[in-house]
Order: structure tokens, then C-alpha cells, then sequence
């Protein structure tokens, strides 16, 4: 690492931290902050502590919020014979944009890989099975992890796991996404879509 | 922007003003700080501001130091005879780190970009005169912008500026970087690869 000012490098050793940020893009961000008027550094900062501060986990769904409980989960709007497994926070957040789906969610807090030490007692499995218990108003579970081998391998350990509980449980639909052309789809999206046809 | 709770949305924000980032890396920065310790965002946060107080602008150079005047200039060891024009603070920790140089700097503040609103007056070309003025030990300025059509536009124009001040004026060498191989070397870089050949 080159010498800069000590206030310089300890700012890029902070921001070197973020996910895909080595020290020359930390220094890009610094130089770009060093340009702004100092209320602006403030401002950064204060929303930095308010995250830390304001931001809580759901007590229900495990989501991120403000409130003890999140505004989903007390909306009695929401369909509360569904609950629907993501993997994290952010996922909820997509799948309420499309408006497809009205009830309540699950966060898992990740997908299995054993290999990084997240083994099925580090995601929220436990609390799955006390939700199911407790709520018996649950009707149907929809597993909607990313088709990736991680979300594929939580998905059937979910499938096994809670096949005692006795509840419908669903997938999302594998298809063509918008605008994929058929040459460069792999075989077993082409081959789901064909049987999914309607 | 999809919806999430205030303090997530402001420093998804902030974040999305950094050069690179967009709202969809910006969240990503905000997941991960999530699950990090309150005390690590606290850190950040005195990072941020300590930056903005004590970061300040060398006046005899114009680098970022935390000095009125930054050590480079201070420093009694180094050659007051020799002047390098850089383009920004960031350049000298570069040119520092080849240990190839031991003069004083000129930092510019950027490059000459009418189109940007970047005109002579908006670069530190008046100091500089002042400098080589005052200063008539300075006996070679070397001119060490990118050579990017910008750099190059900024050098040609301080070389017409500057004729008069009766300085030896250089610039860096152009030749092949190590690790190039001469298949795509363009014909500028090789004809003065072959030229400053020694």
C-alpha cells in the first residue's frame, strides 16, 4: 500500500472491507470524498451509525426493520395461510416488487454449504419448525431459494425436514427468463419449461 | 428502488453516489455492513469524519496532507531543483512508490476538459506560475500527466504556457511496459520504444 495521510488510508482500510472492494477502488471512493464538502462526510456518517442503531432483526420472519415486529408480518392483510423461505432479507424485498405473492415470509439467513461452515443449525431451520408448529394456520410452505447448487441442496433438506409438518410445499417455476433465447438456454431450463407449458 | 427501512434506503444512497457504485452494489456494501458488529460501523463512521477534519491541502504543492505544508515540501533532503506537474494527489504516492524521483510536486487537480468545464483557470496553472516565479531554483519542470488525450492536451498546453518562465521542461518516458508483448503495442508506443532505444 502506498503513504497517504493517515486519515486516507484509514478510511480505505474501512472501505477495503466492503464485499469486491480492494485497496485501489477504496481509494477511488476516498479521493471522490475528499472532493465533497465536509457536511456531506458527516452525513455519511450519521446514516453509518443510524444503520447500526435503528436496524433490528423481525421477531416473526427475521427480516430487517425498525420494529420489533416487521410490517408484513403484522399486516392482517397478508395471506397467512403462506410462508414463503428465502435466504436473506434482500430477496423479500424482490419478490414484493413483482406483487405476485400476498403472505408472509421466512428468512433462512443463508443456504447450506457445510464447506463455509454454514451447517443447517446455523440458518433459521429451528425457528422454521417452531413457526410450523406453533402457527398451524400455515398451509403452504414455498421454497423460494435461487436455483443455484447451494439454494438447491437447502431446498431439498428443507423438502426432507419438514415433510413431517404436513404442509403443501412449492417451488418457483424454472422457465425461460424475459428476453433468453432458446439457443443458449441449458438443458434443464429448456427441458422444465416444455413440461411447465400452458 | 424497491422498499426497505429508512435507515437501509439512506445508506443505500449515500453509497450510490460513490464513482462505480449503483444502487444494486450500494445494497449490496449496506447486507454486508448489516451483519457486521455496531462497533465496526461506529469505526467507519469517525473514519468518514475524521477525513473531513483533518485532511487539508498542502499550499505549497497542493497534495492532501494533514500538515499546512506536507512533508514532500518540507523535507529538507529533497531536490528544490526538480518540479513534477502531476494531475492529482493520487499520482504522487504513485510516483513516490518507483522511488525514481526526488524533487518536489505541483498537483494540477485534474486535466484540461473544456467540454467538462475543466479550463486553465480551473487547475492550479496560475500557482504554478506563481511558484516557478518565486521559486527560481526550480531549474527542470517535468510535465507527468496520463498520456490520455486529456493528459497530453493539459502537457502541450502548459509547454506553450510555461515557454516563457525559461525552464528545461521534460516529460516521461513512452515505451513498452513490462509484460507487454510487441503484438499490441500500438505504433505510437513502439515508434518511441524504437526511438529512446538504449
Amino acid at each position: 500500500m502506498r503513504k497517504f495521510p493517515e486519515p486516507i488510508s484509514n478510511l480505505v482500510a474501512s472501505f477495503s472491507r466492503l464485499p469486491g472492494v480492494g485497496p485501489k477502488t477504496a481509494l477511488r471512493y476516498v479521493f471522490y470524498l475528499l472532493k465533497q464538502p465536509k457536511t456531506d462526510l458527516e452525513i455519511m456518517a450519521r446514516t453509518l451509525v443510524t444503520l447500526g442503531e435503528r436496524v433490528k432483526i423481525c421477531k416473526s420472519c427475521f427480516t430487517y426493520t425498525e420494529l420489533d415486529i416487521c410490517d408484513i408480518c403484522q399486516n392482517p392483510k397478508r395471506d397467512t395461510a403462506k410462508l414463503c423461505v428465502v435466504e436473506e432479507s434482500r430477496d423479500i424485498a424482490t419478490l414484493e416488487s413483482t406483487d405476485a405473492y400476498h403472505g408472509r415470509y421466512h428468512v433462512l439467513g443463508g443456504t447450506l454449504s457445510p464447506i463455509d461452515g454454514v451447517t443447517p443449525d446455523v440458518l433459521r431451520i429451528r425457528e422454521l419448525k417452531a413457526r410450523l408448529e406453533q402457527d398451524t394456520g400455515i398451509e403452504e410452505i414455498i421454497l423460494a431459494c435461487s436455483p443455484t447448487v447451494q439454494g438447491e441442496t437447502t431446498m431439498m433438506y428443507l423438502q426432507k425436514e419438514l415433510a413431517t409438518h404436513g404442509r403443501t410445499m412449492t417451488r418457483l417455476a424454472r422457465g425461460l427468463p424475459i428476453g433468453a433465447t432458446l439457443e443458449f438456454a441449458d438443458e434443464i431450463t429448456l427441458g422444465d419449461a416444455m413440461k411447465g407449458r400452458k
